[in-house]
């Protein structure tokens, strides 16, 4: 029994602060590092490259919209042929300060509204797979489980890591339920251990409406933009490991 | 007898075009392609390595200066590590796209304000090898003959290949005449060819003032922004074969 | 009788250049200068506005989406007050140049996507709306006739300019036929001509399904991104001139 | 006896913060506010302006360098017409947020590098006085004291504010010392407010070396990014209330 603990990571820019990616660094076991287009620049990401590398953190790319200002979350349209340019570019641009640390990238997960989009945008799932598979067919892709994304990854041919999110609650499709719900987040964080540790042993979760739905959980993605999310993704990793699972990216 | 033919490409940027790439490849040896901060952008990228390699054409990186509006062209402050990471994200940035094309990268050539200021300035020289030095020390840096880049590429350990204007005077320290300069430009192709015969036969070429000046040239940089241009360096080349001088970045 | 002609100008960004500036001014009433977002930036928008000047030429702002590489022609969602503050930005930068010139600002015509997508979004117009008034109740907007621009114009209480485009099929409904069809571009400048007079005399226009639609045509949208498309304005005024029809922003 | 108080603003960009602007606003009496280029962006603008307007403090323009990954704190080499129409975009594109909210612009004040590149440059910062004059002549400029912004402001006939630095050395010309010496900057409040007291009243100061130095303070630049430097502020603006000194921006 073993999952991975995966965050976004290395999202300053210039001047600007954004999370405290060091105390993150001690809990995950993947980092998600901004590529310079929604967040991240040159000197960051060499910096949050190496702060990864200090601490035995597996490396992904994290790739977004050429949108700075809305933070690549806001969705823009844009040709399959300028996804797969959008994505060769940034991960190119990462992987050039993990070559020179001396690491290994081992993964890419998409940002924000290009993470989204894609999950249910056939095309748009096609044109991420295509970048990746052209640029490294060993490289995993980290997406929404049970999304276009997992379905492009097979159709072409790279590994796959099923992401679900610890604390948000499900629909009976295995959709998570808009933030707008009241619902939405579950706060508590024993009862999304217990969800979790559920996913592991028994690829399964329990649906807002009380149903059994098919989840299969192989990396929880944790946020690190203030220090309750710090604590509880502490928290969290702390029951899992109490209840002999694996906290691993292997 | 040998030299190479270099021109800066790829210089397009969303709607916009600048030069006849296609004609260009026809013609040079190698290809210093624009990484999307002084111009290009993600699809030219892709598009100008794939018209590289089906022209037989080495590639090279070519960053330049964050400033899209300048054409990389304004002088910029930039901390040493501010030039190393700005330097590899721009190589991997293109990397990426000749990776997935089945490609290697060649060279590295900084552009416009970048590779000037670097040429007399030391920390900038030593910061753009450093870059080059982490990311794969078997690229070439193209610098300007008898520069701090060169200096630079020597103390740190990479390849270097001489670069010269085919088209300029220079004055008795082997330093191009400026741009402001009446007779900066030679314009008489058949003078332009007999220099750089010199150069390459003999390893100097005449100043301004009428001395010989030492000048090594491993490469010549010519343009591909009008139509004169084209047929200039059309015409340089043929000579040079007339001379027995063979063209070939190799 | 009397019609307006406007053109999407001052579109060069840096060392760029798009369209025959200077020749296109001859033709039209009204310029439709870009703001420095999807196109055009500080120094182009000084030139663009001192040329409209020079020829009489009445200045509009033409805000777009921030999205330089896609020319502001990709979709992006973004929230109303966004797009209000994203237009008084643009409104107010060009504005600059326009007083320091001694001129007046006119018009304002959303650019691209920014264009589409409000004329069929009624927050997305209000939002845009919203910002001229607050700016400046007296300037005109230009949109798209028949759209949600005009249901927000007239609520909000700007004064408003129904725009045609001058070689373009319409359906039933008087909508554009999308340009993925064959018959979207009507290239017979004297058609387009006569489509104009029946709009301007009578206010209405044949669908491709010929029938009659309501069409009020109080500016005509032309093009100067390449040679026959100057040519093609300026028959068009000249035919336009001959049946009686006042070529005027006023 | 009076002294305006200063301070930089809205220096927020999309999701990332910088400072406290609304415990700042409540200290100072003139706001320069950022304009998107180095910092800031259309929604914060507009919220910056309504916030100075509701804390009833006069409103400036702060433009600077578009380089927003050194937060215009890097020099850039640009012409003089580049600079005039840098500086006419930035500021209209503010007071287009000032007039919409039924405000008034008050002053401009130069950011970071293009501040202290004109405070010695001749051409640009007559190139900078150049704009705002064309702009609106009656607009102030903050500057430097004695700097060469002061002497083009008077040579091209536009209002003049003398700033200084609260907790800054200065040598017997009068020029901060630079921050890299371990006296550069003041901490002690109560001798930075008697050095201001000194400037309001016989227009002068001490210098490092212990003389007397010329110093003419009509405004004062404090500091908010961190929690101490609003403190000091406040701290300061108690003393200088209690030795009968208005605080005012008229």
């Amino acid at each position: 029994m073993k999952i991975d603990i995966n965050s976004d990571i290395g999202e300053h820019f210039g001047i600007y602060k954004l999370g405290d990616d060091s105390a993150l660094m001690r809990v995950i076991t993947s980092a998600n590092i901004a590529c310079g287009f929604h967040a991240g620049d040159p000197v960051t990401m060499k910096e949050t490259v190496k702060l990864a590398l200090d601490n035995g953190v597996s490396i992904g790319a994290h790739p977004g919209f050429n949108d700075r200002e809305g933070f690549g979350r806001r969705n823009m349209t844009m040709k399959p042929e300028e996804i797969t340019a959008l994505m060769l570019y940034q991960i190119g641009a990462l992987d050039a300060f993990v070559k020179a640390a001396g690491g290994t990238l081992q993964h890419v997960k998409p940002h924000g509204a290009l993470y989204n989009m894609a999950a249910v945008d056939e095309s748009m799932a096609l044109a991420i797979v295509s970048a990746i598979h052209q640029y490294n067919s060993n490289l995993e892709l980290y997406g929404l489980a049970g999304s276009m994304l997992e379905n492009a990854a097979k159709e072409i041919g790279i590994p796959f890591k099923s992401e679900v999110f610890a604390d948000r609650n499900v629909d009976d499709q295995g959709l998570l339920i808009p933030r707008t719900h009241a619902k939405a987040v579950i706060h508590d964080v024993d009862i999304c251990a217990k969800r979790i540790i559920e996913m592991v042993t028994n690829r399964r979760v329990l649906s807002l409406d009380g149903n059994w739905v098919p989840m299969r959980a192989e990396t929880i993605c944790v946020h690190g933009d203030h220090v309750e999310a710090i604590a509880f993704a502490n928290k969290l990793v702390e029951i899992l490991k109490a209840n002999a699972i694996d906290i691993t990216s292997k």
